[in-house]
């Protein structure tokens, strides 16, 4: 495992002429004020800032390229940005080097309806996407807690509250623009809804968490906005009764678009936070997507199954303003957890494990968790399997933080005995990779090392992040 | 573009010493027989035969990774052989040495029915787990032509009639068991639904056509049987009016589980074949999966829309039996084809274009078959924007084979210019090669190539396939 201790001893020498010749293609959309370089060493993973040497605001995808080759002749990092918001350290620059700023390529390049596919520039964020979709009768399902950027949301392979349904980023990016590490241009595939024809690239980047090759532009499948929408709210007497019905529910293949667990004290946060008077029991949040009929027949069978486990008060919100102000709480979960202890510095887990393990996989982790010094939440896609424990630590206490790594690797050790993963959807970064042997087998992280070595010989991509060179 | 001339001049020494250490470890498994090497050496390409040196009948993950290790030491070949149904050259040993024949490793390993999974070893057919699952109430929806192998299913990405529903292999393998060249056994994932924990080994192996690992166990995803299943043929006075209806039934969002286009001349052909009479114009096959209710708002929705497309005479096969004699002749379309020229060999085509450029595509395609001077058949998985023609050649008339490969070449720069791709489902193999480089371009080729020679550093899985070492 990583500690806390950020490896400054490990940063390359960033040579003036590398600087120069940086200044040269990019002008004054370089900065090394020191004010920029902290807002682009930090993100919401609990490790302390690293700055970059230097942040450059890209513009285009022919920019990247050109500084990519830079970087390339001086060995010098490059660590794109996206909106800020990994969790594990993805974006923090360990060797140092130049980070590049992908935010301002904003522009939603093509929407081709009758495709259901949009390409946009990596710094849209989902709701940029979907804001300017709203009138076209689609929508982009990908719905991680933060607005995070499209090329930062295929990095690592993100996904949200209608993986569920629709799948993660895995499923949904159909084509990406990448530069490689030596400056070239690649589109990994056409838009065609399938091919056979030769390596998967587009596979290979999603996840790859900029250590592969510079994101500049992603292709996604748009859906049909549903035709109905319906959500409800249940109360649990237990969190075991809760996951049960979602175990019950997904192996009844009930199309569910959406299944949000929060515990009692995810419950508690979101009503503080949101203003909203949900009771303060493990419950269970739906959404049913369909047809009129369709989504009756979904909530009919939901609330069946519901019963059976002893679920209380199954609660409609037909209306889009309920609806979507019970989402918003959802989506708001994890700034309202922390809200829990202020000034706290919070460690957030992302296990996913098959859903036959998922009950006894959350009861065991709420044992530990009843007995942890410091306050925390569960809040869990559970219909995919994956659960988030939020533990909210006094930012001066080494105990409290060596507490909370404890549960955390006693949580992932559980998840990989039951057949799951270290992480469902935050990514490996920096916390996760002392993890990946465990998981995958040192022969496995082998031909991960092959790949990367291959992808990026002089190891200026992100260097430090997901596997050790 | 490869030409029909097999590159024997390729082929690799055999050394003695190898056979011996193979024998050692097989036994009388291992078969030098010409009638074995013979069998061993033939696919539904078209290209001639070309004999492996020997033929090895594995029978463990471990005894594969036992013969690798021997053949990367001698650096000689091995072509994984499942069903022997690629249709692309994909199998045909160009360099010699040892054909895998994984068709004895055809045991279900496990059915893990709560978390719709299945893992089998890689010799298992699509139609052998389908019985396997017949009373567990669940089923694995991909379905090529041919009863292949899963673990050749895998390796060329394969997807069928039910891709436009339930997805392609790409979407529908959860982790595989591979041998690498020098003889490691890796597991590219663990069950859990979504993982976010490094680079996506399974979907590099998904398509890789045995270049870069054999294939020894699949885990696959199952789907729940539906409640409800409803068949329907419909006519149409034109293939473009067929096309149109079917870009308009996706563009509504309606999810039917199947949409198969058929040429008048693929009706003709199968109503011989199979014995049916159905009226020889272009026409759809459709099939809907729900609930009672679902199935039927789908099929009103979907004959409102043909209706508008002069679709004629739409007739709904209920029964179960009546169902499946209609997709039995579907699948049989390419052995049906085949007969309406005794004795004829046949060139396949595979493009698949975004959906918006289908009419166009498939309609240009028809106009250049109408001069061609041999039987064609055009059928498609038209929901996905995939259709194949099926041309019938004098295996004697060099003219006909070259007239073939110019329309191959038309409708493949045709599919490309409308940003598709060279092949669909089917794969590289030997036939596509020359096509990649204007597909994806040669700086991501030479990704690929990259790719390669990281895992396969001696070039002995499948050599000379998918890209040019």
């Amino acid at each position: 495992m990583n500690d806390m201790t950020s490896p400054t001893a490990l940063r390359r020498p960033f040579p003036d002429a590398c600087l120069a010749a940086l200044r040269a293609i990019v002008g004054d959309r370089l900065s090394v004020a020191q004010a920029v370089r902290e807002h682009h060493g930090h993100d919401e993973s609990p490790y302390p800032d690293v700055l970059p040497d230097a942040v450059i605001f890209a513009q285009s995808t022919e920019e990247v390229a050109a500084v990519a080759r830079i970087c390339n002749t001086y060995h010098v990092p490059i660590v794109a940005y996206g909106a800020g918001s990994s969790l594990e350290g993805h974006l923090l620059p360990v060797q140092g080097g130049v980070t590049l700023d992908m935010s301002g390529m904003n522009a939603v390049v093509a929407v081709n309806a009758g495709d259901f596919t949009a390409t946009v520039q990596a710094g849209v964020t989902r709701k940029q996407l979907n804001e300017y979709l709203r009138d076209t009768g689609l929508f982009f399902p990908v719905d991680p807690g933060a607005d995070a950027s499209l090329g930062g949301m295929a990095a690592t392979r993100a996904s949200g509250t209608n993986a569920v349904r629709y799948g993660t980023m895995r499923e949904n990016v159909v084509s990406l623009t990448v530069v490689t590490a030596d400056g070239r241009v690649v589109r990994t595939a056409r838009r065609a809804p399938k091919s056979s024809a030769g390596y998967d690239l587009t596979r290979i980047f999603v996840g790859s968490e900029g250590t592969l090759g510079l994101i500049t532009e992603v292709t996604v499948k748009l859906y049909p906005q549903p035709e109905a929408v319906s959500a409800a709210v249940c109360n649990f007497p237990s969190l075991g009764e809760a996951v049960d019905s979602v175990i019950e529910i997904m192996q009844a293949g009930v199309p569910v678009a959406r299944v949000e667990f929060m515990d009692e004290h995810a419950v508690r946060s979101v009503n503080r936070y949101s203003k909203l008077d949900l009771r303060e029991t493990p419950l269970l949040l739906f959404e049913f997507h369909g047809s009129t009929a369709g989504v009756q027949e979904q909530a009919a069978a939901v609330q069946a199954i519901v019963h059976e486990h002893g679920g209380m008060d199954f609660e409609w919100a037909h209306r889009p303003e309920e609806r979507n102000r019970l989402w918003a709480a959802r989506h708001n979960a994890y700034f309202a957890g922390l809200q829990l202890r202020p000034g706290c510095r919070s460690s957030t887990t992302d296990v996913c494990v098959p859903i036959s393990a998922l009950a006894e996989c959350v009861r065991e982790t709420a044992r530990d968790l009843a007995a942890a010094p410091f306050p925390t939440t569960i809040v869990g896609h559970v219909g995919d399997g994956n659960f988030h424990v939020l533990m909210l630590l006094d930012p001066d206490s080494e105990d409290e933080w060596q507490a909370s790594e404890r549960i955390n690797h006693a949580l992932v050790r559980r998840a990989i005995a039951a057949d799951g993963t270290c992480t469902g959807e935050h990514g490996v970064g920096l916390h996760k990779m002392g993890f990946l042997a465990e998981e995958h087998g040192e022969d496995a992280l082998e031909l991960m090392r092959g790949l990367k070595h291959a992808f990026d010989p002089n190891n200026i991509l992100n260097p430090g992040k997901i596997i050790s060179w």
